[in-house]
Order: C-alpha cells, then structure tokens, then sequence
C-alpha cells in the first residue's frame, strides 16, 4: 500500500517513519513498505505462553501502561479496526530484579499483520524492544497510527551507556531527574551516574551522617534529597532499566562535606599557624578512614547497585603541603616530597573499603595516573581531553575496564549543531588487541552542574546526548555517516519534543507537533 | 527594626532584598532598613483623587490583578494586620491608547508606612513603577512579606529597548510569544520586534494575500499567526506597556513569500535560461510594488505602532546579476553594474510606501550604507560586529536615529557568564555632540531563530537580556561595575525563576525558590 506523504517541507521528515526512524539504530533490520494500521481501542500488549515473565511482572506492566500513552498520544477513530498485539517473551522472569552490568539487552522484534513479536533474554532486553516498537509506530496526516512489517535483531555495541548530572553545583529538583531519566530511556541509555555531592553542596540527606547535609545542602530543607527521593529515583530508573551509581568524590571537591563533620577535611596553614580554610580530606586521621567506612556502608545498602563512583579526580596538593601534620605523616610513610603517593595511599584505603562492601569501584582517570599499585583498581573512568585514547590505550594495557567521557562533556557551552562533534567519536579507534578492546566497556556523557538547572538542563542536553547514545548503542560502521544521521536525528529529536522532552533545535525547521508549554 | 538573615549560603542574597534588588537599577532611589510588613489580606491597589485615570482604566486594572500574584505568590498567615495601598496617580488617563516611541515611562515612588506612592505622567510610567514597587517587596524566612521605606525617581535612558525574536526559522507558539512579552516587562524592555516572516517560512496569516502563509509556512494550518493571534499578541503586549513592531525585510531573505506569489521573486539564470531557483524581490517589475503596497497597506492597519521595520539586509546580488531583464533595467536606470543602485532605489520605494501610510520605518544598517539619498531614511538599526560605534557614529553625523542591534545577538551560543559581554556595552562611547547622541534612540537584543524554538528560547534569552535591559534603562555612571551587578542579577535572576520563567544560572548557587517545572 503507499504511503501518504505530508505536505510542504515536512515531506523530508515523514518519509522517515519507517524503521530508519529508529534511534540510536538498531544492529540489523529489514522493513517494507507494508504497514498495518493501528486502533488504540483494539491494540494489546500480551505475555507470550513461553514468556518466563508473565502478568504482574512489576517491569513490563509499567512499561506496558507508558508505552501505549507514548504510541498513542492523542485518540483518532482509527481507520484500523483488526486488533493488534505486542506479544512480549523472555526467557528470564527478573521483573523484581535491578538491571546490572551483566544484564542482557538483546531484543528480537518481529512486526506482522495482527501482532509483533518481542523476544528477549531479559526484561531489559523487552524494554528496550518496547522502545523500538513505540519509534516504529507514526501517524499519517489524517491522524490514523500505523507500523510496517520489520524485523529487528538488536543488542547494544556497550554494556555501559551512562549519562553523569551533578546535583551539587545546582540542586535538581527530583521531578527534574524522574524527566532525564525518561529522556535517558528514550535515547537507550541504561546508567544514570550521580554525581551527588561535591564542594559546592551536600544534598544527599545520609541517615549515619544527617549533619552533612543539614549543614552541607544550600538549605536543609528544601535542598536535599531524603531517602525517600533517593529510593523514588532508583525505582523509576529500575522500571526504566537503568542502573544508578552514585558518587561521592573525595578527597578533593569535598568542601562541604567539612561543614557537617568537623575533622574530616586537612585545615591549611599559612606558616606556622591554620589559616582558617580547609583543603581535601585528611588522609593522616584514622577517624577520616572510620567516618568514610561508614558513610560508604550505608551507601551501598542504599544503592542497590554493585558499582560505586569513588572519583578521586582533581587533588590539589597545596594544602596537604602545608599541613605539618601532613607533612610528618608523609615522612613516616617514606613518601618523600611526592603528594600524589598519599593520594594513593588514600584511595587505595577507600577503594578497600567498598570492596570489602562488595562493590566494584570507579574512579577517575587521576587514580589510575597516580597510582602505582593498580592492580587493586577495577574500572577507569576517562575523562581528560587531549588524546583521550591514549589514556584509554594506557588502561587496557594495564588490565584495567574503561568508561570514556571525554569527549562528551555537554555542559560546554556550544551550538546544538555541534551535535556532530559528539556522534564523531571512535572509542575502539586504538592499537590493541581484541581482548584489550573487550575492557572498554562504555562511554558517559557528563553534564556538570556550573551553568546548568532545572531550567536549562533538557535543551542543553537533548538531543545531543543522543548522539552518543548512538555512538555507544548502534553498529559503528553502519552509523558512520553524519549526513545520514542528520535527518534521522532531526525527526528522533521532534519524537522527544512529542513526548513532551525539551530537545533544542538542530537546525532551521520544525516539527509537526512543536513543543507546547511555555 | 532588625532584618531577619536567611540561614547558610543564602545570606548573600537575601540582604539584597531591598531597593538594590531592583533590576534594572532605577535612575534614583533612597532606601532604608526600615520595613512594613505586607498582608495579603489588607493589602490594596488604589487611584489618587487627583489621578487622570480611575477605576476602569483597562491597562492599570490589569496591572494591578498581575502585580497583586506576582507581589504574593503564596499566602501566609502574614504578621501585619495593618492595611497597606499602593496608590496610583497619573497625569493622562491614556489607559485605551498604544504606548508608543513619546510615550513617558518616568514615575515616581514613595514607600512608607501604610502606603506607597507611585505617580507618572502616563499609564506606561505608571506600569514601570509597579513592575519596581514588585521587586521591592521580599519574604523572611517565616514567610512574612516586607517591603522598605523607599524613595525612586526612575525614567529610562534610552526610550527604545527591544527584544527581537524570529518566528521564521522556527515556529513560535503564541504562548511562547505572550511568555516573553512577560518577561520582557519584567526587566523594563518596551518593544517587542517582530521578525516574522524570512526565508524559511512565512507563518504571518495575510486577510490580503492568504497564500503567503498557506504554501509559505511551514504548516497551513499549524505553523501560521493568524489575525486573532496577532492581536492578542499586540493587545497581551498593551498591556505590558511594550510596543509590537512587525519585520517584513525584504528585497532579501524573501524565499518563502514566492511560494505563495508568482513573479515576486526574481528568477535566477543559468547562462540564457531560468535555473529553477529564485532570488530576492524583483525589483523591475511594477506588480512586485503593487504587491508591496497592499501587503504594507494591510500590516500598516493591522499593526497600530507607528514604525515598522523593512528589513533590507544582506541581499545577495548573483541572482540579479544573472537575470537579463534585471540587467536591462540596470541600464535603462544608469546604475552600470553598480548593484547597489538597485537595492537603494527598491528601498527607496519600500520607504515610500510606508510613509504615504504614515509610518517611520527602520531599515538594517546595509540600507544605510548603501544608499545615497539617506534624507529618506528615519531609523538605522546597526548589526554587523566590529567597530560598530563607528558605524553609529557615520548614522548620526547623517542626522538619523540609531538603534543599536550588534553587541546584543544572543542568539549566538556561548556560556551564560558570559552575561557580562552583554552588559559593558556603552552605546555612546563615541565622538558626538550631546544632539547626535540623542539620535541614538536605544537597542536591541536579537534572538535569531536558527537553533533557537520554544524548547530553548526561554533559557537562552534570560537572564541575558536583563543585562542588556539595565544597560538601556539605567544610569551608565551607576552600573559601570561588573561585579556589583553579579550578585544583583543572581538575584534579579531568582526572581524571573519565581515568577516561573526559565531563566537560566549564572554560575554555581542555588535560589530559594528553585524552577519546579520540569
């Protein structure tokens, strides 16, 4: 049957609305010109008989109920009347489960006349299926849904494909996180890294410590996150399948963490006297070692997930130097005059601490450079420019996994349209070999937290983000060209502002259904 | 009586909640630490005895029911019980009328017990004072609102502050229009500069030429202002006090108006034959003037200010240049290749038409510059960079007005602290008498509709413009400083967020009140 093409210059955009539409692309597809019309009233998502997950699976009916709102955004009559159903399959009924490193996100999609077929190992896997199924959905100019036979198989090039907000510089309201991490899914990212602390303030509302943040937050009351907000968080990241690590950076970028605690962080000297600031945490006081053991015990009952954020990026010396207490430590220690070997000593002791909590640790790329006893690091997170994959090289030739930002720092300010800059990017472009390769495990797009709230956050990281996302999801050689991908994006980034996400304009032009709130 | 200071970070702030919050800063104002607390309940707007305007008078009744939410956005229980009037008094009672370029925008305003004071030679005046009076009034941490003893006298330095926004590139929707004329209000800007229609798309709805917008825009239906729209801009915009200025530029940056007008647009040639493709404007063809004088004819009447902005930048002469009927005209007029004659003499007749109806055109700087008989022109906006005081410099020694454009396109991306750049800008910095400095009418801040829609117009426009707004409302000696205005603006900028526009940080911190929408 042929298709009805809009009028005007909206002609470029619809002919899209075929799988090509997809975003980021799947790994294979094959679709037709065949389509099937849709009826909101005679649509259904089922559990196929085989399906380990059946009705009351907590995932997949939440995703049931958000997908068909998001496929249907507005009723018409529907010229379809034959029903149609989603029948979903896994193999493994994990609905009551987190997502995690090792989680499966492999999908197999299947349109027909009458229904589609989703097959996958995981709940995740469905998910992400789900998502690809609501893309493939479009509505022709009389306002009739249709889909066109497909078929998919799909699974992501990274197991890790993380997106970094940095609740210390500015306080996000939670409502403002629950609507990234909706964003976040609709672009297939599956790690939300929370940069929850840092100098600037102390939200997170820690029940062992409540001081850090009654002190350390803009407000104590209206600027923090209680458990509550933090368990609300993980939930709806759960039933979204994203994972949630935290970080709680040190011994730098921990100045407000001084205000609650007193004796965590180094006082500085000018001469022979403290001169009234401090700088990082004090690495020589056994009580430092004793607050952040507990601190990191409740941390890890908090977050469910087996990876933690430890940062360790950023140090600087100048205090630590002047501290004469610093100072003789650092001569009993035999470390001589090289500061970077008592952050060593420091981060190796935190590192212990939440593998003893039988959590995987990450830290930033300073750790790995400093540290000489590497082998008890697990995963690298890189983060400096310049030849970024030299670094990236340097940490695979040391055994070690690693998580690539560099190149998506979205928080700089720039045009939308260098939206490119972050599509063009070859994590695996390095001399190694493939087991070297296998240690990169992914990629993060950080969006700190200087110039950015909740009143800029969305247009400054939509749909730019989701460039990256397809960087870290799709076939690098079937995703290689920024002209194609031009023209995708531009229709990807009008179904974001359908769903009412705040994605910026890539270029001149409009959508069918511009954003609407004011 | 003592202030109450807020607790933590927040004290920076809040002891600015007296007359030095007012943003931009008034011409001339006395505080005092003496305060009167305000209740909700007992608290009333009212006319002078001896004002021109009483009740009824549609702009101040307005007024009054806007300020009144904008002055308590929540209700406490409130410790005053004593009544408190603002009470207003104007000499014209022009509350029907159009604010328009003579319109006084001076007012003055006594705080004191019980009452304040707010007296203006017009209803705009009187709107600016109320607009001050609103941002004189803050809570204490209980809730309780206050407002100082004060004294303003204020009146603008420049009589000509706009804000330009582009509903060409992309489609704005109305709401998106009507939130900024808020907005605008809110830092003192007066006109709103209407680019509506360029090359992408023509989404003005004209009773006289319907196809313009029903193949010119991007949706017939959708993408398009229709008359009902446009007045309830103009009128939203009254209300204001803020003047609506519409942009038909032509000859250039006319694409999309030859969708809807045969023979409009010159056709470009491909050695002796058309190519296909169309240039700017024909300016050989009388039909292109008729066209042109019903067209203005209709926007004259439907846009009561009167000045209107004819455009006239950039126009690229290749397409001229290859069209022989074009170049026959050319000798036929004695222009030589001398392009630049062709321009001058369709701008000639462009002016000329609006001025048989009785309208003061602006023209983009390029008119100017070309054009050899400049006794016709009125008002040259200058844009391009570099010395663009030199350019102002040669408009004013040419005895016209000047409103200045270039060091305000905020369009163009960059980091928000960069507000600074925005804000030491001095307009008359040039060598001139005290007349030629009084042709320099004002500004403008240009927001350029490339990579700029609903989603992100807000953000990327305030609070931005707001230091622009000082820079054209206040006194250069008072708000030469930088770093006294940064923390006046973080605050000026937490009261935008308040008042529910997304304005975006300027740099680590938090506000009281942080933006909940998401």
């Amino acid at each position: 049957s042929s298709r009805v093409s809009s009028s005007g210059s909206s002609s470029a955009l619809s002919s899209l609305h075929t799988v090509e539409g997809v975003w980021p692309l799947p790994q294979s597809f094959t679709s037709s010109t065949e389509r099937y019309p849709l009826n909101p009233k005679a649509f259904y998502f089922g559990y196929g008989r085989q399906s380990a997950a059946q009705q009351d699976c907590s995932v997949l009916d939440a995703a049931f109920k958000r997908y068909f709102s998001l496929i249907f955004p507005d009723y018409t009559s529907g010229s379809g009347d034959k029903p149609f159903t989603v029948e979903i399959r896994v193999d493994h009924a994990d609905c009551d489960s987190y997502p995690n490193e090792n989680s499966s996100e492999r999908y197999n999609l299947s349109v027909s006349a009458g229904q589609a077929s989703l097959n996958a190992e995981t709940v995740w896997g469905a998910l992400r299926g789900l998502e690809t199924f609501s893309q493939l959905v479009y509505q022709d100019d009389f306002g009739t849904y249709f889909v066109n036979k497909t078929e998919i198989d799909d699974f992501p090039r990274f197991q890790f494909r993380g997106i970094l907000l940095d609740t210390s510089r500015h306080y996000l309201p939670v409502q403002a996180i629950l609507k990234t991490l909706d964003a976040m899914a609709y672009s297939k990212f599956n790690v939300f890294h929370w940069h929850i602390v840092d100098d600037p303030s102390f939200p997170y509302q820690s029940r062992t410590f409540p001081d850090l943040s009654s002190t350390g937050a803009f407000h104590p009351m209206t600027h923090i996150y209680t458990q509550s907000d933090v368990r609300r968080v993980i939930s709806h990241a759960r039933l979204w399948g994203i994972r949630v690590l935290p970080e709680f950076d040190s011994p730098g970028h921990t100045q407000s963490w001084g205000k609650g605690q007193s004796d965590l962080l180094t006082p500085c000297y000018r001469g022979s006297t403290p001169s009234g600031t401090f700088g990082p945490v004090n690495p020589v006081l056994p009580s430092t070692y004793q607050f952040m053991a507990r601190l990191f015990k409740e941390v890890s009952s908090v977050f469910p997930d087996s990876y933690i954020h430890l940062g360790g990026d950023e140090v600087d010396f100048s205090c630590w130097k002047s501290n004469p207490d610093v100072r003789a430590f650092m001569q009993k220690m035999g470390f001589g005059g090289d500061f970077t070997k008592l952050e060593a000593f420091y981060m190796e002791k935190i590192v212990n601490i939440t593998s003893a909590l039988k959590k995987t640790s990450i830290v930033w790329q300073d750790v790995f450079d400093y540290h000489e006893r590497r082998s008890s690091l697990s995963v690298v997170e890189v983060w400096r420019h310049g030849c970024y994959l030299c670094e990236v090289r340097r940490v695979v030739n040391a055994g070690l996994r690693v998580i690539l930002a560099s190149p998506w720092y979205l928080d700089q300010p720039g045009p939308t349209h260098n939206w490119a800059r972050y599509y063009t990017v070859w994590p695996l472009a390095f001399k190694g070999t493939e087991e070297q390769k296998k240690l990169v495990i992914g990629g993060e797009v950080c969006m700190w937290g200087e110039y950015v709230d909740a009143t800029n956050l969305t247009p400054r990281l939509w749909p730019r983000a989701s460039a990256a996302a397809e960087r870290l999801w799709s076939d690098e050689k079937q995703t290689s060209s920024v002209d194609e991908a031009f023209p995708r994006l531009q229709d990807f980034r009008c179904k974001l502002v359908r769903r009412g996400i705040r994605a910026e304009p890539l270029h001149v032009g409009h959508c069918k259904h511009e954003y609407q709130g004011v």
